[in-house]
């Protein structure tokens, strides 16, 4: 990382005292990865043009799509339609599409106007699958071979046609009618003899996604089975894409992400945080904040019912309960959130993780309310009226509400899985308010019954 | 996923009934990765044992890597010397030593003893890495080339050795000494002349790893860069072996399970959920409960200080700002982790960071506290006693708190990253505590001298 900060300010250096040579001398042994934030954080809009045009040509569709969409938007809308049309036909479909779902309406006129008209159907296509489907993600670019090919003819076919596919590693073997019969890998076709057929170095077991599967899951197939690449079906059996293994290493990225935000109460959001405007902060944090202080109002309703009988005593330990249920709730809940998006857990195995959690609550419930008693009757009571009555029932409340506060905490997200909502969404902040009502309820009406 | 399970019970059915040559027609169209839960889940111990004999030999030590470790350590246990050694022969590398790690000292033994002499060694040195290093994770099972072959004995040179080889997608170039010159995609071979020499093919400006590379920074290269596989190169620049693809993909997966479990007050455990026993569990939830439960009775001491000069009516407030303060505080803190975690924000962003969270928690708590007013005046006071001097009090103590919880949520990650501490295990539970005392400190002091 340190390298990179002085590559860039050698790239700033000549880039302000025009020594364009220089430049590309020093950009040609740049990653486009590496090239795009630069564009990104040290040059002002007009720079950005003038810099993106100073790039070598085979570098420039390479950098575009590693570009953030408020900066590439900046750029399409200072190219002329021959630019446009040449960064446009260099890019791979996908990332094209991906461009275009950022952009607003008239650059998406603009981009489709200026693709190569073959193109132009397939962009269309892959554009009307739903957003978090396997189809928005993969891409059309693909070898696909005949199974009657013989290993020499495949490798020619793969060196005629294979300089603008995404991935030549995979190929795909498919019948007369786009049907895929089979899959092979370049490895095993360079460890066979060149003259065996596809049709028996090829694999017909193979794993492979469809269209509207959702692409999370197809994420978790790359991770359950160390694939390269997934060949993508529809209804019929049909090859129509393949989505490749870096397009599944963003989306785990994305998702964990997301899950991240949604279990800390803010909405999703995928632009990096520096990126953000304080409006888009504001409005990703507001919603949830302000329903759960509404609803944590209902602690005061509570505790109003509750306090001409509660003692100044019984009071103090209020927030303690309540954090601690929190907690305990809280450790449940993400362990069943993830569980869930990992496909470790199921719905069907309900009754398992309900039985598993009660185990571990009960006994989790018992350490930390014996370690609690302890405190207050030999601690606590030094500088507080802490009578052993008073010990006894707080610290049995603590193993109630530990014990509660795990059941709501793997009920919820089971529930909201079963009534196909998101586990992340429902069960994590809702979490805190119910289980911050219970414990008040059960520490309040426990109290006064016993010491009122 | 219904399939598989439908694919199990005819395993589960042939395998009762002894119909062994039916079970290995089945065996053979399965996937390594769906038959090890087959395994885990269906069979007893001894039926394990039985069942892994039967495994078509070309599966076994495929399958044997996708089984959890408790029930590797049965089968080992099991086997005879020469089944032990026939299954670690097959195995990759990297594999083994994931094996190895999970294994008491008797069984690692044996897996030595029955390996080939020359990849004891290795393993040997692999095992010697730290745990989180790009070494724990790389394999030294790749293909390296001279730069001064022609594309056509490159391939040839491929076809011999590239069998056992992790993955031949990628080459790599050394010298005699072993020091890593360049790099060379099957793709661009297959795309040049036969007759081109490899050090015109080869790319010599290439992103690699080193050892000691924290496993988590390399998982984030290939997200980045996108690459299939990555060189790891020791201080003198030589290459010492590879990572690849679908290690990163584990990586990442892990990695973000951990800071989830981390955020919500978890020792880490890679375990998946329903193979946790409840001992485990106890045992990696306690600690943070007990600790954040004891730091919680600081609040009653605050509390406790302040009883008397506090009114029942703000008393009862007093969960709803310590928990939308928790909230806030999470909101922050959670963000600014995971931009951390994924590299978009470094310490020396700190300042911007701080800025931009000042600024956002100052229009959110002037949303939320507008809100909170609204509500007290119009609503609350329909049940309660609030008058207008407390609901401004308690709104406006609401502003001061977001933007306290908001800062110390943004500063603690950043604190804990410099002090090259883990922010996720830093900030997140700490965070409550310190938020919870400070607005309850904020709230009783100001409530105190402005209606006290």
């Amino acid at each position: 990382m340190k390298d990179l900060q002085a590559v860039y300010e050698r790239l700033s250096f000549c880039f302000e005292t025009r020594k364009f040579v220089d430049l590309r001398i020093i950009l040609l042994d740049m990653e486009p990865a590496d090239i795009a934030p630069f564009i990104e954080n040290y040059l002002n809009d007009k720079e950005q043009v003038l810099f993106f045009r100073l790039l070598p040509k085979e570098l420039a569709s390479d950098v575009f799509v590693e570009i953030e969409a408020d900066t590439q938007e900046t750029l399409i809308k200072a190219f002329s339609d021959k630019e446009l049309k040449e960064v446009v036909d260099d890019m791979f479909l996908d990332d094209t599409v991906d461009v275009i779902e950022e952009m607003p309406a008239n650059v998406v006129k603009r981009i489709l106007k200026n693709s190569a008209p073959e193109n132009r159907k397939l962009i269309n296509q892959l554009l009307e699958y739903p957003v978090d489907s396997a189809g928005s993600i993969m891409t059309t670019e693909y070898v696909s071979l005949s199974a009657s090919l013989t290993v020499e003819e495949a490798f020619d076919k793969i060196r005629r046609t294979g300089v603008n596919k995404e991935t030549v590693y995979t190929c795909y073997v498919t019948d007369r009618r786009k049907k895929l019969i089979g899959v092979v890998s370049v490895r095993d076709m360079l460890l066979s003899e060149k003259t065996e057929l596809i049709a028996h170095v090829m694999d017909s077991n193979f794993i492979f996604a469809e269209t509207l599967e959702d692409r999370e899951q197809v994420a978790l197939k790359f991770s359950k089975y160390g694939c390269l690449a997934l060949p993508v079906i529809d209804k019929e059996g049909c090859l129509v894409g393949i989505v490749t293994v870096d397009d599944a290493v963003d989306v785990i990225q994305e998702e964990a992400t997301e899950d991240i935000q949604k279990m800390s109460a803010i909405l999703p959001n995928q632009k990096p945080y520096l990126k953000q405007s304080v409006f888009s902060i504001w409005k990703a944090r507001l919603p949830w904040l302000l329903l759960l202080m509404i609803s944590a109002t209902f602690t005061s309703l509570v505790l109003s019912n509750y306090e001409a009988q509660l003692s100044a005593v019984l009071y103090a330990f209020v927030p303690m309960l309540m954090g601690t249920a929190g907690n305990a709730g809280n450790q449940s809940s993400a362990t069943i959130i993830r569980a869930l998006a990992l496909g470790e857990v199921e719905f069907k195995d309900a009754f398992r993780v309900i039985l598993k959690e009660l185990l571990a609550s009960f006994v989790l419930g018992l350490t930390v309310s014996a370690v609690c008693f302890l405190k207050l009757y030999f601690i606590d009571s030094l500088y507080n009226d802490v009578t052993l009555d008073v010990a006894l029932v707080v610290s049995s409340v603590l193993l109630i509400t530990v014990v509660m506060a795990k059941l709501v905490g793997c009920l919820l997200p089971l529930i909201a899985k079963k009534c196909k909502l998101d586990p992340a969404v429902v069960a994590s902040p809702f979490m805190t308010t119910i289980v911050d009502v219970l414990s008040l309820i059960i520490y309040c009406s426990i109290a006064i019954t016993l010491l009122g």
